[in-house]
């Protein structure tokens, strides 16, 4: 029966004629010094059944509380017998999937942990769909609703299958971009993506759960992540947090690569961050075989040196039916380390042999042959999908010098080198590092810290002054617009050859064709 | 368009490509310099529709917040052009008689004011029945919808009589004893009245209206006053801050005469109160022709010299129907002055003449001859009556004996003396010194101050710092408990005498009978 930030067990003096404090202002009194605060709020729906159950439990309690700018606030009062959970929920909210975590608020356990398809998919794939959709009657409500439910949906399940109750959940954690962000509020996302990209808040703080709608205990309260504009959201926040960055005395960098690649470099004394387009090919979704990671896509491929055959490996060990995200870059650094790509990112006939097929025009390789694909069609990767991965993975590398230099830090001098988000988890950093999209540091500087978002999320539950943390990683950091000029463009054509036009930065890349 | 406590104007600087500040945190930085704070609380449901407000008036706005504790919340946000009133509603929330006044924030001055009879008097006359009725199953919740109900009723009739809209209140305080204070909380009253007499809670401090079931506006917060225990309620605290007793250099005394008399003596330096049942004599109800104040009932009486003829004034100069307690504190002076009541308080027959009667077995004093009065029937008093008032008045005195001694106060020392509550209103000060009820001291020092609970909750409402201005009184206030010992029953019994055994305390009685 450990206590921790939010949890205090108390022990009143029961009431007597020489002390006839209120009830209320009794355990007040008593929790004060607990929580060394001068402050504690208790709502109107817990005072109405707080004497009987300080009577139930003869003034000896666990407190439940949370705080929110250095006044603490009084969720609940909780028998010493009563042995259910007091969780919490860590959510991310992504654009695409959104991922929950129960934790036990005490030690801070995982209780469980599952992830659904963002249900506002059904109205539009990507955050610009659905900010357009908010402007037709009914739209904002609508995504709102979706996700709310969808929320609520999925955590009845999980808390169903660890033999919980939503209403043991006390405090929710959630972070997501600027827009899924004002979508899970109920708040306009209209101006976000309008010039001069205004969100409505960047600090939502501590709010009621109740008030969005969320199911858990009655009077749960949700930290809601800030963000520091319309494309530096709170994942990105949380991602920090979870990083520990904001804490550290060496200089490390974060990468999440989606659709926007988003960085963020520093340490413990700055904290500079810039978000730009990365391009779509890293997702999935634009190649025609490309897609979101899943049973029987391509994660992993590699040349089997000598006769040129490629060796695939596909999720869940199925048919294969596309290929993600890191698949393609394996895929792109051996067709370029087997000579079948060139420095300009251009199939080699020669070299590509039968598995080169012209289709309306265009060169394709074939991956897998339709004999062998789950579908039983050719799976095949064109001359434009490969340029469009070469396109993105320069922006990735132009970011990166960019921000490097924009504070005079050497790309080779990074340690650690996080690289966050489902993606990331997946890429082979030697590959990425082939074909130039990571800088050439030794592999064991990568770390892939998976989901930061929901790892920051889960972190913020568990520490008292989780919101101030948060809050002062926020102000410290310095948000860099990256203006596209004539240093940026010269970067990203150097940056558009494979791994780079200046090979000296990729030494450790060496090429079979010389 | 002045602003005031509660009311900012600000002209925020529109978004700009250089300052992407979200709408919510552009608006509280502007603010937070205005209002002198660090943190402003921006609630969901205004954030939501903050975006659209400030565009549509083009970022230059009012604003209305409150304070709590050091942090202030954000109501509304207002254009400059809108020409409704921003108000205020004070409650006195009475045993028997709620009064409302509807205040404008922006200048203090009254819109509107009105009374009803409180709905709870349905089920139980005194507070004592009520509280025992919430023991039954949905007796709490029925007398809080009473209250709650009667509240919002009367507030709408009132708005409409002065076109306002409810959603035109901002900010609602209530002052009420401890038990009423309960009622409309929804809060269980049952330990208030169980040794050690214990409230749910002491500070309730400010609420969300809405959380009461109260209509008004929908963001609109209620300040509730603080009580001390369960027999010194906020009522009392509320008129202390009406009277100014607490800022005062002089030592004053504040009494509220009802069933209890609620006494507070003290100054800017301490403060120190006590309560006491001073029988129900005063307020009407017991004796056979007593009732509380309205038309045709006797509150005036004077015995015109020579003839010993009453002369009686009612309540809107209706035929009389009954006296109430300010009539029969002049009636009992009047027959004492007039040698008809003897300084035991007993009728001497001789004096009182054919206005004597015996009814079953009783002497009874004719006031009002069935031939006069509304009802055709005599208005009488009985010897039970009159010993019944004695016993009141000499509680009362002892009461103020027991308290001024108990800190070295001489009773003929203070100035000035306030009379609370609408019976004390009513008293005529001479009539109460000449029975022995209020010390002798100059006419000019007695105070009547009207409905001080209503008027210190209105007070409430034009303070930015109102809440803490009231818990420092609350803090400040020794409370002290009435122990009948041999002390205060010899004071009993000496004041049971008219005017008192000591005549030397009560120079100015000049008896007819000498």
């Amino acid at each position: 029966m450990n206590d921790n930030a939010w949890i205090r067990t108390v022990a009143l003096k029961p009431p007597s004629l020489q002390d006839n404090t209120a009830d209320a202002d009794r355990l007040v009194e008593a929790l004060k010094p607990e929580l060394e605060t001068s402050r504690i709020d208790i709502e109107l729906s817990l005072l109405r059944q707080l004497p009987r159950l300080l009577r139930r439990w003869n003034y000896h309690v666990r407190c439940v509380s949370v705080r929110d700018a250095g006044r603490w606030r009084l969720l609940d009062v909780i028998g010493l017998s009563e042995s259910r959970p007091i969780a919490g929920l860590a959510v991310d909210l992504g654009t695409s999937r959104v991922a929950l975590r129960l934790i036990d608020l005490v030690d801070g356990k995982t209780l469980g942990e599952g992830a659904f398809d963002n249900p506002q998919l059904s109205v539009g794939a990507d955050i610009l769909a659905r900010i357009h959709h908010c402007e037709g009657k009914g739209g904002l409500e609508r995504l709102n609703r979706l996700i709310i439910d969808g929320i609520n949906r999925h955590l009845a399940g999980l808390c169903r299958s660890v033999n919980l109750d939503p209403r043991d959940v006390f405090l929710i954690a959630a972070a997501g971009n600027t827009a899924m962000t004002h979508l899970l509020l109920g708040l306009n996302p209209r101006w976000i993506i309008r010039e001069p990209y205004i969100p409505v808040v960047n600090r939502p703080g501590l709010l009621a759960a109740g008030d969005l709608g969320l199911e858990a205990h009655e009077r749960a309260r949700i930290l809601v992540f800030p963000n520091i504009g319309s494309y530096f959201g709170g994942d990105l926040i949380a991602g920090i947090l979870y990083a520990g960055m904001h804490a550290a005395r060496e200089t490390a960098i974060l990468v999440d690569v989606g659709t926007n690649a988003e960085v963020v470099l520093g340490n413990a004394n700055w904290l500079i961050a810039c978000a730009g387009a990365a391009g779509p090919a890293l997702e999935g979704g634009v190649t025609r075989m490309g897609m979101m990671a899943g049973p029987g896509v391509i994660d992993r491929v590699q040349i089997v040196s000598g006769d040129g055959r490629l060796r695939i490996h596909t999720i869940a060990d199925q048919a294969p039916i596309g290929i993600c995200g890191s698949g393609l870059i394996d895929l792109a650094a051996q067709l370029f380390l087997g000579g079948m790509v060139d420095i300009r990112g251009k199939l080699v006939p020669d070299a590509c042999g039968h598995r080169l097929k012209q289709i309306d025009g265009i060169d394709n390789f074939v991956v897998v042959p339709a004999s062998e694909s789950a579908g039983g069609t050719d799976l095949a990767i064109s001359q434009a999908d490969l340029d469009s991965l070469i396109r993105s993975k320069a922006a990735m590398y132009t970011i990166l010098e960019t921000i490097t230099s924009t504070v005079g830090v050497s790309l080779n001098g990074l340690d650690p080198f996080y690289v966050a988000g489902t993606f990331g988890s997946f890429i082979d950093p030697a590959s990425a590092i082939t074909i130039g999209m990571l800088p050439d540091l030794p592999l064991d500087r990568y770390r892939s810290i998976g989901n930061s978002s929901l790892g920051g999320a889960a972190m913020a539950l568990t520490q008292a002054d989780g919101l101030d943390r948060i809050d002062a990683i926020r102000q410290r950091i310095t948000y860099l617009e990256l203006n596209v000029n004539q240093d940026f463009m010269n970067r990203f054509s150097a940056a558009k050859f494979l791994p780079h036009t200046d090979l000296n930065r990729f030494a450790s890349v060496k090429l079979a064709a010389g």
